[in-house]
């Protein structure tokens, strides 16, 4: 009979308050012995992930989806290669970021330490359970996953291989990592409830994951949202430039949530410079819906509706609008973004600085593909998720987003008078 | 016609929008400004607190509630220097807190940002009012301030003092600080509700705040929540310097969330010291409840129940418990705690450590009264509130807890390969 997942989660919580103490050493041996223990164990996780590509065949779900869920050897390398980085980086647990020492004497410290029990929500990616599993440990924290159920057997085949490792070691406890095998939406409501065991809850997931979210949620939340994400492209950008991102900003891999979705293009170069890219989009197969003055130019774009500048397409669709200056490729992006990723293409200073201040997103790039809104990319080795929300964490989130900041004072016997 | 509050949230966040792009002397100047005039309304003010402070009288409040509504000249000028003080404070945006280079030539910096328009729901303090607005235009927020009915008079006098400023100038918008003037339980839930606007909500009150909060809130909230404060003397603590410690922690201000509820005391000090520190509490006139083994040590004590351990006094009223170990008090804040301040008396350094690492508070102080969480001791200048959960601030919140993190990624044209 498994646990509930209140139960779960009440272990999770036990297991962090051990956690919140163990050195980084003790926390970096499991890690590395569950590295190996994966690496070792490809058999058993690809003749499970066969038999979840199999229903999930059978059950017809989309390419895309059989894409994400595959684990081929290539990514069972890459998944331990992960966690041998997190290894190597450093504990964010323990770290004073800022001490102050006071007129009275006393001295303040600001040190990060482990947030707690950090339950994720995810996708049918089978490599976010021992991403995970990595950012949570190496963190301090415990941790709680709840993956999709079209990659239930996967999960639990690395799932079970990290149980065993934590089971043949007396540092780390066991229920440090467990995995809800139970894939109800009680169950979900179940854990968005627990908010006297869990310190963060991230769900990476669609619109209707996210109403769940907003409507039971009780614990703590940052979210993982939706990338409407914008091109911007100034009169005075490099053409070739502004072709090569915006390609590669749509192309590269249009089913994640930092590909562009919209192009802006200032009116003094769209007449010379969208018949390039587009006709290199083209090429490529997108299709593109654009405004009135981007059909006169480009009389191949189906006509976009308002519905279009709202839409994150998630597919080879690009939106195209011609703006007559900065202020409304600006003002566009405040009322359709969805503060995820946003560019801008330009040479002149002002306008990137310009760009930088004003845009309200997690990340915002001057010359360089919205791609790279990315933990791996940022240099944090790996992701939890990207937020799009404002508190705690903005952006791509790694070690430091699973840690808080306790104020710890040393004094000498004061008194506050 | 006063304006609906969803419609005050509005015009806030249009001023947020300009707030967001204000150089720092501009602001600065316009604090200034509000300072001088706040220095120079003082016949106003007083007058204003006259009317509230009869009305209050007549209609019955406590005196502790009367005495925080009190704006005497002294509490004006702490006022005054209190605006002044953030003044001189560093502008936290626009600060670079981290920046890399990537291998591939980008350059990634992490900027903080004002976060958008704050609300803050607050209790009977008129001084609150004025820091609420410094701390926000400082950091180039807007503020949107729901105050206390009880000071409704005073707070307009303020805020209208404020909006005489921003009148008088052009940079600053002058929608950049509103007072809401309705007092209805409807009016705090459609502040609640405005999700489109809010980018933070800080609620300061009781309970019963805190429930209408969790119940309505669709906007992020950081809560300033109970303080349930503990002091633990360990055995090998300095005797005077525990007294000391805890009578400042329970006497100094005992209406506070940073004085102490609960003493914790090791066993094999508890015969020796608690008389000396009981009798102390009593001559000023503290009643002490305390469990078995306390009151074989001290029979005056009333015995403690179950419900003293979990009660925030917020009164010359303190629980006292005998323990054996350091794990014993641990356990107890974990068990009974708010996750607010607590402190450990002693002079065993492994002990002080523990203490420092386990206890999973926002703010722990060693040999230090807990009386020093506190924003202004801390060094912040003010405090917008106290934060009692974990995302995004803990412990006293000044200008930083005002602000998020934006990803700025500068290239020349790097795409992702």
């Amino acid at each position: 009979m498994a646990a509930s997942v209140l139960e779960v989660c009440r272990q999770a919580r036990q297991a962090a308050d051990v956690m919140r103490e163990l050195n980084t050493a003790a926390k970096d041996t499991v890690l590395a012995g569950i590295a190996d223990a994966l690496d070792g164990g490809r058999g058993r996780l690809k003749a499970a992930n066969v038999a979840d590509l199999e229903s999930a065949r059978r059950s017809g779900v989309s390419q895309t989806l059989l894409d994400r869920l595959t684990l081929t050897d290539a990514r069972i390398t890459a998944m331990v290669r992960a966690i041998r980085t997190v290894v190597d980086l450093p504990d964010p647990a323990g770290q004073v970021i800022r001490g102050t020492a006071r007129p009275n004497g006393l001295l303040i410290e600001q040190v990060r330490e482990p947030l707690g029990v950090i339950a994720v929500i995810y996708e049918a990616r089978p490599n976010v359970t021992a991403d995970v599993t990595a950012l949570c440990l190496k963190s301090g924290n415990a941790a709680v996953l709840r993956g999709s159920s079209v990659a239930a057997r996967t999960n639990a085949a690395i799932a079970d291989i990290v149980a065993e490792v934590l089971r043949g070691q007396d540092r780390v406890p066991v229920d440090a990592v467990q995995l809800i095998r139970d894939h109800s939406r009680e169950a979900v409501i179940e854990l968005l409830s627990a908010a006297e065991y869990v310190d963060l809850l991230v769900p990476r997931g669609g619109p209707g994951l996210l109403a769940t979210v907003r409507e039971h949620a009780k614990v703590p939340v940052v979210i993982d949202g939706d990338g409407n994400c914008h091109v911007y492209v100034d009169a005075s950008a490099e053409p070739a430039m502004a072709t090569a991102i915006v390609v590669n900003a749509k192309t590269s891999r249009p089913s994640v949530c930092n590909a562009a979705e919209t192009l802006l293009v200032h009116a003094d170069i769209a007449a010379s410079w969208l018949p390039d890219v587009l006709g290199e989009l083209r090429g490529r197969g997108v299709i593109v819906r654009g405004d009135e003055r981007t059909r006169k130019i480009w009389p191949d774009a189906e006509p976009a509706t308002e519905a279009d500048w709202a839409t994150e397409y998630l597919d080879l669709v690009l939106a195209v609008r011609v703006v007559d200056r900065l202020d409304d490729a600006l003002e566009h992006i405040a009322r359709y973004g969805t503060r995820n990723s946003e560019a801008i293409v330009t040479r002149d200073i002002a306008a990137a600085r310009r760009f930088a201040r004003a845009v309200d997103s997690g990340s915002v790039f001057v010359n360089a593909s919205t791609r790279f809104s990315d933990g791996g990319e940022f240099g944090y080795g790996l992701e939890i998720g990207v937020s799009t929300q404002k508190l705690h964490a903005r952006g791509p989130m790694g070690l430091e987003a699973l840690t808080c900041v306790k104020n710890v004072t040393w004094g000498d016997g004061q008194i506050r008078t």
